[in-house]
């Protein structure tokens, strides 16, 4: 649950929060929907009115609810206090360790009727850093979806705050055994260094990431690598370039450069463009550069969560008039 | 921390919340600031934006902030949608048991300074409920302030769903602990005989209140005793009336019918009247009146946190026009 | 499509408009989603920003968008302005006979397979108003869902400003071809009188109902005719009381009361707590309380969209207390 | 300008204002422009962005602009704080003696022309109260009109707090000069008793009327002098009595309850019903409905300025349902 | 009607709209009523609640109303939702062809005497691509007000989504016809290549003008022909640059460039600026930078409609400083 | 009272205004509590709903209102219009002479004991510019702090529209007076030219500023003279650069560029700034460094109060990333 305070206002300054539901599993399944596959999302919501309000958000999305469990009382937080210029935005963490997806058993779920009926699942880095229960739960999962034939993607999504001191550490084998059950994988060269601990005497990002995706993909043998750099030019004007690897060979899209709405969600908007340009059979290069189109319309989006159709994308990658439509 | 979704929605309808920081402790000291007293709080928010905008609310409200500690990094929330004629509010309570209130080691205070420096002190029951280390923080906090010859007021609140299944046994040593220790307790003839097990063959609840509180007043040594009997005439129009112990004698206030607007709070602003009432050294009949009528008014008022002064509450009980005032 | 100008404001007053996407299909097929049943749409959305909009909304309330076609631009609107007191709403149509729906050829649905996959299809009177395409199409699936062994639903809904002048002589035909085909009927005494030219000498409501509906039923062999006589207390009071014809005979609910915010859509809760009585085989007597009761709710929440659970019902039924739920 | 509270909170519990511009010139002038009459109102407004805001918000409520000047940098303000069923509504008035109209001089107008075009002009008894220029400015405005053959209406309107202390003996010669000019006066009998000192036996206010209007309009040669009785029933809940003087006959209207939304203004759609009745010549029964029943709509409005067409005014005369238009 | 999404949402995502009325009509004549000139609108507006609110902002705007009927039930609309950096605005039109304007018959009109009545007279290519009959009363009012010495003003404004399929050929003999009777006309190089099917061997924007727009005026006979060149240099950073053809001289302005807030409207602010520096006998140098910058203020202002007076624009024009006033 | 329209619209657009309390002794007072100094603030407030509006923002802020005094009835206001880009935004005073704070009597406040109790004073130049009763209250205050040892602090923030017409001429005296009794001044080249006469054959600001600066020093025997030059890159971005004399020596900040959200305020967060180095012992390299950042986080902060604490200003000096923070 996002709660936003509206305007550039602080949380002591306002008086009004917008809210909304999201989180990378969201974001993707959602992302994906609008790109016209059918998502569902494999979650546990409290069974009170906030579970209620967030099954009505996502269904909105687009997001078919049949795999969401209800139970507990609790659902994860945060606040958001936007930035204005030099000031950055601030995010507020809380209730996270008591969500009902954090508290809830495996029998809450049909792990093994869930991997007969998909074909793709998308886990992530943050889930992973929550407890041990969850841990296991998402690896159960993923290896029950692979054994049916399905393909296993995850995103890496190292976040320092919530793996704590020494966190990398912890990490490394929890996301190596993630990483050998993969077929698709975000990630970029700082993963690789931090929590993999692969060596390089390059000092340029791109330069390492040449060196070491190779190795990555080699040791764990993950089919495709995928991921973006993104360079903060001032405040509100972000880049970013997205790349690939795949077969052997490092594809990089062209870098693009725009005004930044609402950051947050913006690399789920970027997976979402490499699973669609996967599984559609898209080259390399379209598929890189769809994603980061992607990954760009969802920076001048409202909320987490990507909204833009196939349609959208083809329409900013061909630079179509910046003029309104009428 | 109070979530409102505005007007009649369901959080599943909304967008927007509006948010307040309350509870009793606020709205008592509050109350009683706006009354002409100095109010402290003692408590402990979070260090964070949470923390720092409840802080910027208590100040807004009159309250001194200098025994607030900081501390962790949650806040005990609600979420409240509206009920409309038929239809009851509902309050979703989060986010309780992790709070930096209920958390917070009792270094975090200053016990022994406060104690010298106030003259009465507020306990409440749901306070009680929390666990043991916050028990055993309000009980130690009570015997310093009577020590330095402070008053004690103590208001029994007894929620049933925070004390759980078997809730009255677990909760009566612990009632009776600050009911011995306290110069003034807000309570009802139920208080004495779901917590404290007295028995009454009376089946009116008046009955029970004249048979009941001169046993409480005599077990636990209590001056004063007061409290209200509210009677629900339809979803937006209640009665109340207000009543006082004290002197070996019962006083009821005249009942008051009124429009509801904002129904939370509205005992803490009777708690507030009594306790102007006795330090101003008013009658048992004028305080009644008195407290009856702040209740009566903080029914009307946007929010948990009583606003009237005492001249408006005096207007209020001389039956003052009800047409506009310019 | 609903544009309310909030609060109590005129739209020459106003500034902003809040909005929804309704209707009777919306209204009962989120109703019974709300109950426990799957509800799908059939219906024909523009193909653009504004049935982007709608597709949201409908799948926010539940309702799964299969049978959903898009096509067009157009979606009929109401603009409403909220009455007080003694001054009356206004509701005020545009846009409504260019509408996608409205313009929609059958090809654009797959009527066969519909009414191989559903059990039951609910049809309404207003869609009857519209014109000779659409009332075609409307035959055809009814015939259809029958001829698949499906329950057919339908609610007369006759509105005189859509059928105009003269509007009962041209209707009669469509109702009576409708009634034939209908295994539950929602309709009054009124609706006998005036479309279906039953004559009665009674001149009480109940009496005419008692009149008329055993001849209705017997007539065009309907087995359920439900509906309910409102009766307007106050501007903002209103009383209800739902009835059913089954087997012979005529079940009247208690008669309630209660205070209204949003009237709109009412009729339709009622209608789904009928359907989901019958579907669930309450007795009648609990079907026509269970519906009220329904109804009776629906006029207490924003919008026109029914939102209560089985349980908010069966809770209201029960006379829960009107105290806040905390 | 009117800078009112959204809702029920303080100004110091709130943070956003609505504003408006009304007052009883704006409110006589469109009133009567919805009823179909052309309305110009004589004022001066500031020449800064607060005067341009006035001007808007008086061409829209269809008032002529032309005979408004503009020099200075003030407007009278007014706060509104919402009262809620037992607390009253709050009016607190701010930089009322230094606006633009009550410091404009004589040159500011041009009296003579005015007095040609017009047909009949309105005069109040709030602005009688402003300061000795506004008031040598209004008497020469209305001998002019006179003098040219237009009929003049006076509305007493006496407000103790803009007199203060020893108000009444200060404003009676004022009064009295303004009466001898009058064709049409709004007053009752209090204005009679205390500003005119008349003496009356009778104790019940409408025989006090019956009384002592007729001695009044003797004494000042008034045509014509209606007014209303109001009476409180509960917070929201008026009663309202028009009655009218005229050809030596004291016609009283059919008394009206209504539900109120918004107080201020409907004295002066009471006027302007007064006004539309006696120019289109209705019978005297027919004005005082007319005007009672506009002044009840105009509390059911938001916003000071009454808005009722003559043909809404007419369906509320009629009892029409209360269910709503569509 | 315009019905804009608050903020970056889309209608999808959000949940309120802002509306006003606007249009080239209202536009230019709003424009040129804040300029001080006096300005009337000829419609036809819908005679329900839809049509007072567009009567009573079209007043608020200055517009004086006397040639506006009210007929008919509709109102052409368009959905606006803001873009936001590489993000496009996007404007979905519905309920148009419906409009009373579109489907107003002549005699709603009284052309003769408005002929009469008014100096100069303003169309816009967007009405001429209405339907026969409207383009029928356009072609006889502009007669009308030719043969009574008045002036015509003609906005080319080509818009090639109502034209439809081969649009330039089912124009160009309305055009023309429009053009003929022209004394001042809106236009560019686009217009004379595309509708009047002219050749030019050059390739630049400016000189194809400057080999064009000399043909044009000789061929239709029109004393001054204006119009502007916009130049995106980013999202939200245009340059405008202003141009008019007057006795045989084409003069250029200085080029503008600025950040823009909303673009609709700003053509119809060149155009008012063009007219009042024609009727004012302003240097062509002046009038084209008059007209310049007000263009360029009406980029910067909320809404279709531009509201700079002529003082605002002499202050641009001068570059005064951008720090705040006060 | 700032009173400033939401967005981008003007007040003859909006609707709604937002409503703050500030001044320079608000915003510095709240500045310095911030950086965790204890603020006090003198002034006087009316007594109603507005002055107790204003005790509540006050209070939250964190001011301590202890010196605060209730009279009178009117209060300070300012409207505020947000320009953008090339429209620079508007200030409209009103309600000024009138305030409670320049019509209160000296005997309303306690200056001795206040001089007896507090370290420093702060006072501003627009103060000095309201009447002769608020001048002689002004210096009367200061020579008692100076008797009792605490420090003045003076802002010149000379307003040319306040002074009128030969300002400099009436105020050079005043300022003399309070320049002779202050340790630490703000202010620039400037005020040395034209309150105080000096002359310069240099033609750079920067020059003029180290030729004067040691006059003022010297002349008025001033220990600290502080202040900025502010350069207007673009209507929305701005660079600072502040400077510092001390000891004989000039210091100047690295100049700072910025976006801006709301300029008003950020000198006297520059001054909070200045004075927080000098009261913490900075040396005057981090002083102007730390005050420098200060205003600038202050441009980028809803309303005139700057809300940065010490860690904020630290953070941005370090040049933190600029990504969102979480």
């Amino acid at each position: 649950m996002r709660l936003q305070v509206p305007g550039y206002e602080s949380l002591a300054q306002g008086r009004t929060l917008n809210y909304s539901f999201s989180g990378t599993g969201v974001n993707v399944t959602s992302a994906v929907a609008r790109l016209g596959h059918t998502g569902y999302m494999i979650s546990t919501l409290p069974k009170n009115p906030i579970g209620d309000a967030a099954m009505s958000f996502i269904q909105k999305l687009g997001i078919v609810p049949s795999y969401i469990s209800r139970n507990g009382e609790n659902l994860g937080m945060y606040f958001l206090e936007n930035g204005f210029g030099v000031r950055p935005s601030q995010v507020t963490y809380c209730n996270r360790q008591e969500s009902s997806f954090n508290t809830a058993t495996t029998d809450n779920y049909h792990f093994q009727k869930i991997a007969e009926e998909i074909d793709v699942i998308h886990f992530c880095g943050i889930t992973l850093a929550m407890n041990d229960q969850v841990r296991s739960q998402m690896k159960s999962l993923a290896k029950a979806v692979k054994a049916n034939g399905g393909k296993v993607v995850f995103d890496c999504n190292y976040r320092p705050s919530l793996w704590g001191e020494g966190g990398y550490k912890k990490a490394k084998s929890h996301y190596e055994e993630m990483l050998h059950l993969s077929d698709l994988v975000m990630m970029n060269e700082q993963d690789a260094k931090y929590i993999l601990e692969l060596k390089t005497n390059k000092l340029e990002r791109k330069e390492q990431l040449i060196d070491l995706l190779p190795i990555v993909a080699q040791t764990y043998q993950i089919p495709v690598i995928a991921g973006t750099h993104r360079v903060i030019d001032s405040a509100n004007f972000h880049s970013l370039q997205g790349f690939m690897y795949k077969d052997n060979s490092l594809t990089f899209a062209e870098p693009v450069s725009f005004q930044v709405l609402d950051r947050i969600g913006a690399g789920d908007a970027y997976t979402s463009g490499i699973l669609h340009g996967e599984t559609n059979g898209f080259s390399p290069e379209k598929t890189v550069a769809f994603a980061t189109v992607a990954a760009m319309l969802a920076h001048t989006v409202v909320g987490d969560t990507p909204t833009a159709s196939e349609n959208d994308i083809f329409q900013a990658m061909n630079h179509a008039s910046l003029d309104l439509k009428r």
